[in-house]
């Protein structure tokens, strides 16, 4: 659950309504052909710029952005230093019960390949290649809402031309000039909303999500490595602690041997 | 047959219209002055920006966001582990005449060079020089896109501008602005809906086919190469799956030999 | 103590606030619905974009643009040359006690590393993945605020629609537009106001007091390394004094020497 | 001859003056004050950004987009097959009589340093840094023209402001603000049109011609390393024309045996 | 003396103001709120932007721009070639009398690297290092310049904000609508004017020269290097001459030997 979206998404449409009370009636705000040229436009830009699959999967991306385990780097660091301890003590081989109890697909199949006795080197390809197309899966779906926030306030700018001209284009009462341009201002206003409230905060989301995730696998292929290499677990730790920011590292052999205790 | 593309783009000119015919009247929307200098001032600063060639590459260009025939990773992985066990059972040489079949002339280029007995680097080499430079001529194609994305806008608003000069200028009867006005915003509504309708979306989705089409020939460069020294077609299936999402991954050597059964 | 934060930000203040009283009435620019709309709106958007942990240390990040002890390269030359010094006469082993006397952790850390033994190459390895990790955790820092940067504006424009439309719709008194309106440009003031004086300068001198930083933490891997090295003081000082300008070099061996004395 | 860059220019023009008789006089759009603030500012700002060198070389550079000698990459490739073929049969140093008939001063330069003896990482290290320098030389004339397309729209608006801050000034007769404000939006005008009929876009044809000329003189730089190196004319041929789309590809021994038939 | 810079500034006042005079009167232009909020603004937030002494080397940083001993090549490449040849006549140690003539410090400092005998990867290890350095100290001048500029425009803005919200506010004669109007935009001209033809261009002066500079010490570090390496002059020549526009080459060691006769 991620609860800074959720309170951030909440917070901006009640800001938003708060302010439109202060001075005004949210009424106003309901325009329907507003809404089909500045969402309607917005959906029809992104569907031609992106294949049929990436938009089925637009909502299993936008999911992350709400639903989102965090990813303990603590638990990784110490689950990899438990691994080394047990690769020390009972051989690499030992090794394949422990990955089918691991959560983390991405470290068991690792380990797997550990224990197959493959290459350091193939090791670290075949990990290194996973990492770098899963990174790009990702950044495919930053993409398709950074694409919409900049779609947005462009079809609500379109919105609002088309406003004008139908209300110049038959100017004859002055009394209508003001409402006609409130309706047709509305439309700039639902892209800017639409993007500045909605897109691009997801957008920012994902790629931070996307970072931590992959944050957490480069030290997963950093621990397996040096478990394969048959490395001191203290020099493990001292490796991997560099990923994190000093105010999380501690003491963890110390730790592990006091649970294991 | 690119079904988003098309889907988007319809979508895209019905939500306009039906936008326009919520408050106005579609006729207000056809302007002679406007088409000249929005229209034929992109084409304009197009056609000088780039060379003649690439102009008449332009319909080539276009119709890969249109009619596009998807490549299946799925389909590269299995021919590959197909080839690597022929080359297995078979030898090397084997490979040539299974090389006649393949549809992709970019791998079917690849065999040839390992048949030829060419030294690995070389092949690595040649196959990735040809897959930059492929890169560089889509991009040239994007570019023109994104190119003309740019231009409709200046010239949408270059096209106001005239309009404005030219009413104020004679500035007479009042009842004559706002009709004056409404026309000098068509040429902005233009540009607008030329850059975010059609000429950025299809920049998009001709950068998306480039990056998936450059995907599917690095999966056959990696694979071509593991072929090339020997390797054990299970190491090769294990490196290959690494590029595509782990939902998509199967056991491409079991269906393979039940295909083959 | 960074005073040109301190100066920077109270004269943004004073200037904004003096050009008000040269034409007007600083009263004018206290509205409750804009600082909803522009204040409240950055906020959640940026709670959107961000975890909820980045949020808890945005004001430990800011406190870095205010109060800041310079870190003097002049000193870290004259520590590393004196700590080469002390390696060479009395052993590699005897910087340990050194060492619990540095005030920064990083170099502390680093010529633990060395106490121990550990390989060059790791020590290079494990020094640098902090580095980039330290920079990578601080430029989070930064995005926070070029994010809410770049969302002020946005949402100021966003008030001003919700101004106008309200104000439009309702148009009827005309001895009413001008104070209407002049409220509603008031949160575009507010945005361009937050991003300008506040956001964009504090992001960017953040910025410079991490490269300030990485700066210093780069010189004392070298040093770092070129002491396990055994290499000469004299070339290590030749190497360390290229980090830093012309003017701010000196002979620091012989201060050394002079207040060994 | 570009004929792409005249025939672009002269239609942006005529498409632009054909908008304006649509519905004005091209007689309103000749104004001395906006020429000296659009024209006058950019060229100022321009000469303050570069030195007097670089805007001394401005004919000599924007004539590359106008009179241009298309580089056959074509002929490239069958002239380094011939020199291939010489090499091999009458070896390296008969290559110097055929240097001399080259029109190419940097493939014969290339030619001079094999028959010199000079060592092959030399001769890669000579050619890319002449290649590099070639390139930047190239990027400031580019720069120039992009410098100059993005002070135009800015002295442009610079104009307008000139003509308002005027106007408003001493507006006493409603009559003449409409005639006022189209002078005013002139200098726009000229800022848009300069920047989008002609700065930018022969900026970007100066990028491409660049790009085409260093694709040739890689080609070169790889063909005259392989001649050197004693490689099989067939497999210089093969590594060339991954350089160029497969459409243009053909082979050229046959053809070179042909004609030397 | 840098001629560009002193001319392009002239005229780009000398074109604004004759802009002014042609439909106006210059005494419309002095607004002392105008100048609070734009320039004030623009230098208070670019304090806040960098450390102290980044602001107290604005003047030496910008002394540059204006004068500038054009470094000549040239001179660079027979200086180093006349080196080479002393140094292969009467050996590496006797540049050491030469050293201390040159005028350039980069130069006399390599100089002394290579005789005291210091190894080739840390003379150029050294000497790049310092070279990246000076470019980032160089770049922080820039960005200075660059921040500014962006400051700038966005103040001028807001006074312009400022003048509307004040007026609005009022509104009772509407024949002061124009005057106070007018006032307004007088801010957005003095944001515009600065940026444009004073800190972008500066900005833009100053990334040249450094270019420039650093261009003239890689060719220094070359040419070092190979004469470290012993390498023939005649070589040595070639290398450098690749750094220089093909017009500007010339036989340098016939001329030294010219002059030294």
């Amino acid at each position: 659950m991620d609860i800074s979206t959720i309170i951030g998404l909440i917070l901006g449409i009640v800001f938003m309504v708060w302010g439109i009370y202060e001075s005004g009636d949210i009424s106003s705000y309901w325009d329907v052909a507003a809404v089909i040229i500045t969402l309607g436009g917005t959906l029809a830009s992104t569907l031609t710029s992106f294949p049929m699959r990436d938009m089925g999967n637009i909502f299993r991306v936008a999911k992350k952005a709400f639903i989102y385990t965090e990813i303990s780097l603590d638990k990784v660091i110490s689950d990899i230093i438990s691994l080394a301890n047990i690769a020390r003590k009972e051989g690499l081989l030992s090794l394949e019960e422990y990955a089918n109890n691991l959560k983390d697909d991405f470290l068991s199949k690792g380990i797997m390949l550990i224990v197959d006795g493959t290459e350091p080197e193939l090791v670290r390809n075949i990990m290194e290649t996973e990492l770098l197309y899963l990174e790009e899966r990702h950044a495919s779906g930053q993409k398709l809402f950074e694409t919409a926030a900049s779609f947005a306030p462009a079809f609500g700018m379109i919105g609002t031309l088309i406003g004008l001209i139908n209300m110049l284009k038959t100017l004859e009462d002055p009394d209508t000039i003001g409402p006609s341009m409130s309706v047709a201002l509305v439309t700039t206003f639902y892209g800017s909303v639409l993007a500045n409230v909605i897109f691009l905060p997801l957008a920012k989301k994902l790629k931070v999500r996307n970072d931590e995730e992959i944050l957490a696998k480069e030290l997963m292929v950093e621990g397996l490595l040096a478990i394969q290499a048959g490395e001191n677990p203290r020099i493990i730790e001292e490796k991997l602690k560099t990923f994190i920011p000093p105010s999380m590292r501690k003491n963890y052999r110390e730790q592990i041997e006091r649970e294991g205790a």
